[in-house]
């Protein structure tokens, strides 16, 4: 076994997009647990939005990561040495594990995957915290009902890519928002969405109409800016708008708060932000929906996995603000 | 009895503030009711910054008022010709009949009032639709509930006002925010709101921790812009933003956003948009428990009565966004 630890540590609080320099690539020791501890070797990182949001200072809710600590990143991994009962060596855990290759946990946040059910890629996928972010923002803060036309920003990411099949499978109308001709086809041909529109290439406030012709009774928006904005002008009655992010404006220096929020008004329609750890009691049951409905073959989870280690983590970070994945973007670690 | 009706007509979509050439002023026949019509004396006009959004060419959910149309508005009058069994002559009602001294109506849309239970001014103020805005914004939109922090803005306005006195009928704590010093001492030493801030002498973000140590559970905000940012940075979980306005922004070119609304995510908070006439089924309910606090003395409703009849109504509007009312702002017409 390695006894090396590779980590990747937050150096400095970038202003814009992360540069090299705000980060730092430090070696230590494998940790060794202590009673009631165990030791995790991380094979998968989650690349999320919202790690931009972790890098600022503290800002209300948002809890920062502090300057000179390890990168916090949602991960995966194997127990390969254990002083805790209830987490053996060779159990698969999902956990807030950071962008290193071994964490030393105390079982706090984690919880236990099953590698029959799905790959383990997978747990950072549809059944992972994107994936529950969708099902759950549909299902409970938007509480979808039959019929309703659903519009999905950031459609062919992991969030979004995950809402939109939901959405179908609910016998609901999806339309989902992405850049570019290859994830627009995707959505459509792979995924089943009803239509896409391509915001690098169109009007979405003037695509729109085309696509809803009854208007937009769900929209869940982890992108904001102009996207949000188009979206505002075309709500149903009693729209629901959940706000997961607004990966958009992480690295504005000043947000652009949506213009048109005043058509919440007219429309008597709700933006509600959600944060989806709130769910976690209920994540079984809906892992195991989504795992029957990726058996059925109704629902596809695409990951993005790319290799490189931790040290590939800063590209990788900037790689997801420039839109250059299809599916949910995984780091393999080791 | 007067042989001429006095009008206000829209000449043209104001860009900005309304100028005096937006508007004609118009004498015509006073109507004769046909059968099922009556005819109504109007005594007052509400002025609302609601008026400014409908005097912009159609915009999703706000229907427009007519270029050469008289200038649509909720006003108070009595019958003085009827050929409607159910609108006898002598009759008070409440309805939209215009910037004019003589509506014909078929009653539609139209309520009955009853003088001996309050002023006839009253109907447009708490017993009007702005208090009942604040009525089912705070009971029905928001789920009050006992302890709750409540902000309210344009504190010292017609919904802002009546928004905070319901607040701490319900045991809640209201903290109000409004323009100038005689607005803040009236709001909390005649309305009993436990403290002001003063958006034009104070930072509103620096001054909100000090007045709400348990963050925001409820924000009526008809205002928008810089202070809707400021309270956004300082929501309680699962706190509730109404919108039932956004009187900063109806002149604006250019609506701002509020940039900190990714603050609802962390927050698990909501905002959402309301039309009071949605519970007119419910106004006879609700008016008879405003007019009951209105009696026991637990609630005051203040109007600001400008004489000068239908041709004072260009400058009325603007006292309103200049913000130089204090309580419900009311055009008294003849």
């Amino acid at each position: 076994m390695n006894s090396i630890n590779h980590q990747v540590r937050l150096a400095a609080r970038p202003s814009g997009l992360p540069k090299p320099s705000d980060w730092k690539l430090t070696t230590e020791p494998v940790p060794v647990p202590g009673p009631g501890e165990f030791l995790v070797s991380v094979s998968h990182v989650s690349i999320d939005p919202a790690m931009r949001r972790w890098m600022n200072a503290a800002h209300s809710y948002v809890e920062p990561v502090a300057i000179g600590a390890v990168m916090e990143a949602g991960a995966i991994g194997r127990v390969t040495a254990s002083e805790h009962p209830g987490f053996p060596v060779g159990e698969y855990l999902y956990g807030d594990f950071g962008v290193q290759e071994f964490a030393r946990s105390d079982g706090t946040g984690v919880s236990k995957l099953d590698p029959s059910l799905a790959p383990l890629p997978t747990y950072l996928g549809a059944l992972g915290v994107t994936g529950l972010t969708a099902y759950f923002g549909l299902l409970d803060v938007a509480r979808l009902s039959e019929g309703d036309t659903v519009v999905v920003s950031g459609a062919a990411g992991a969030v979004g890519s995950v809402a939109g099949q939901i959405a179908k499978i609910k016998g609901c109308r999806a339309i989902g928002i992405a850049g570019g001709p290859e994830k627009c086809r995707w959505i459509v041909d792979n995924l089943g969405f009803d239509a896409a529109i391509d915001y690098k290439a169109q009007d979405v406030a003037r695509a729109l109409p085309e696509y809803t012709p009854d208007r937009v009774d769900v929209f869940i928006d982890n992108v904001g800016g102009e996207i949000l904005d188009a979206v505002l002008t075309r709500l149903a009655r009693g729209a629901r708008i959940v706000l997961s992010g607004g990966v958009s404006q992480y690295n504005a220096q000043r947000v652009s708060g949506p213009s048109n929020y005043l058509e919440l008004i007219g429309a008597r329609a709700t933006m509600t932000g959600m944060i989806t750890p709130d769910y976690a009691d209920r994540y079984p049951e809906a892992r195991a929906e989504l795992a029957g409905w990726l058996r059925e073959g109704r629902l596809t989870s695409r990951e993005d996995v790319l290799e490189g280690g931790v040290r590939a983590f800063p590209d990788a970070l900037l790689k997801l603000f420039a839109g250059e994945n299809i599916g949910k973007l995984v780091l393999a670690v080791q």
